[in-house]
């Protein structure tokens, strides 16, 4: 696939133009785009913008509702159980990360479960949010089972991320990462590469640990059995039952308290994308003076990164680095867009009659 | 190692014994037993009854202390912060954990978060506490640094375990798992049999993946560099980032936000244990109906269990119900006791002039 650089404004003005054509309110809009446009700044292109074409048809065939009425079920100061009726998963947790971040001001922590949602993009991105508040934030997601339990041979959870941020200097902490050993889309890069997959990564129709790329995105695609091994790999050995628990810890938080689909249950492929999510904020004033905790903290990161390097490698990162470098870079240089989603993206804008040129004087 | 079963309550009278020898007063010498032999029930040998050699020497030596004066340095209603004053891991925890019950049980959560302690036994043992109260409850530790950082080739993070339970029918899910690929007694095992370490548990001084147990052991023992990988193995490509960055977020709810000891500073080996832990417990009623909660809990468990077994295997576990059943056996079959250990009770008893004939008549 070639590559060119788009500017960020520009594709950004593009995305806007795009969600309000669907019939987005412009707060709506600019929520979509930041959130998406966030994953492509971050380098995680598998959440950003060469996903248009997916909220396109899902917009489109009316699985994510544009004018969705989410509502608050259950509600306490600490807590809150919101269904969103199909919204578009970014706009309602944003809404949802709002609450939680609003009640941590008020009581010190906000709790909120959401069910009923659409995909959301990159769990960072809700983290974050509590992060610029100067607040630690947790975000989970469930999605469409794609990962088999640990002596199984049928995938029963998500990806299921998990995201927790917390405030340092130089730069904040963001973990966010599958609880499975890597996403699909990182299995269809080794199949167009026809390369075999890495030990560990995935498990055949038989419960066998498997290389073979192509057959694993069949069985996945045509629900035949198998799939992606929980993070810790194929075998109990290397610590597959952790991973294992942690994606089922990822339906507690989600699926279970808001009392929506498990992961199981949430089937993508036939428009019943009833995800369930899960946002945290806490103002880690209540454990002490947050002047002093950061700084130990920024302290200890800085430990971490100082720490001795392996043979051959230059640096040790910590969690949020590569994406802060990778903003930066990309803010000045454009966002690195492939020949096929800039076909959908011409194919979508001729579809609401946008004109290209208006928005990409460079193609 | 040859192994005998020795009858439950035999052992539990020896230990209260040998507790109470030290000093502790009874509920001491019961909490310190009951979590010591909690282990050995649930088929964890490693902190088990075999530690106790380990805890007669952190208390003869002075660095747990029997007459310790834990403070709570900061409170609010759903949190603390407490100075175990280097009390016994399992005496501090146990209180620290009913506090946070207390303030779950009066606004929903309670995190209570405690530094300069001990080693505590399994993590799992305080998130059950929380589940026998009809609640969820989690548990971290962090501990003395054995895993290498992705990219290093320096120890700077502990296994830092994560516990999770959550009440289900017909039994409570409890997950409770190193950070890390392994525990340093697996290594310990391999060692001891002569047999090469699985790909991806260790790297060595050079941070390289490294399958000589042997050498990792001594390396650990003389901190001569490299160490246990974290979960995920010793490589990026199989994850390791992840299990990386869930150490590190282990040791911010444990050394950093009780303003204590992060991993990399906490040193059993020459005495200065202060070693972190982190209790959090909440009402799932924050949520909804706990009924409905825990019976949809229940079910996804059950089809987890239930779905499709990879060729081979005859069984899905979930987590708790391999601890559960032991407990049942053990109860009834008796705690299996190394000779190792035996022989270390046996010292310890001379020590404190206890006649072993008097606890173990099948000696």
């Amino acid at each position: 696939m070639q590559y060119q650089n788009l500017p960020y404004a520009d594709v950004h003005r593009f995305c806007i133009k795009v969600f309000s054509g669907y019939g987005f309110t412009p707060d709506e809009c600019e929520v979509i785009t930041d959130v998406l446009l966030c994953s492509d700044l971050f380098g995680i292109e598998s959440h950003g913008i060469q996903r248009l074409i997916r909220y396109h048809s899902e917009i489109s065939e009316g699985y994510a509702k544009v004018a969705a009425k989410p509502v608050v079920v259950h509600e306490t100061p600490i807590s809150a159980v919101i269904d969103a009726d199909k919204s578009m998963g970014q706009v309602i947790s944003v809404h949802a990360m709002k609450l939680a971040i609003e009640k941590a001001k008020s009581t010190g922590i906000g709790m909120v479960s959401v069910r009923n949602s659409n995909h959301y993009g990159i769990a960072g991105y809700y983290a974050e949010m509590a992060v610029k508040e100067d607040l630690m934030g947790i975000c989970m997601t469930n999605s469409e089972a794609i990962a088999v339990p640990t002596f199984g041979k049928r995938a029963m959870l998500g990806t299921n991320p998990i995201a927790l941020g917390f405030p340092a200097d130089p730069v904040d902490f963001l973990y966010d990462a599958a609880t499975t050993v890597v996403t699909r889309g990182k299995v269809e890069v080794y199949n167009k590469n026809e390369k075999p997959l890495p030990d560990g990564w995935a498990v055949d129709t038989d419960g066998h640990p498997s290389s073979n790329a192509g057959e694993i995105i069949n069985n996945i695609i045509n629900k035949l059995g198998g799939g992606i091994s929980p993070l810790g790999g194929s075998e109990e050995l290397h610590g597959s039952h952790k991973g294992y628990g942690l994606g089922i810890i990822v339906d507690i938080f989600t699926g279970i308290l808001s009392s929506g689909a498990t992961s199981n249950h949430a089937n993508v492929t036939e428009g019943l994308n009833d995800i369930a999510h899960f946002f945290m904020a806490v103002d880690y004033n209540l454990f002490g003076d947050k002047k002093i905790i950061k700084e130990r903290f920024s302290g200890f990161l800085q430990e971490l990164r100082e720490s001795p390097k392996a043979d051959g490698k230059e640096r040790i990162y910590t969690h949020g680095e590569k994406e802060s470098e990778s903003k930066k870079q990309k803010m000045s240089d454009g966002i690195p867009i492939g020949d096929k989603t800039l076909a959908e993206m011409k194919m979508i804008a001729e579809s609401q009659n946008i004109k290209m040129d208006d928005y990409f004087r460079s193609l």
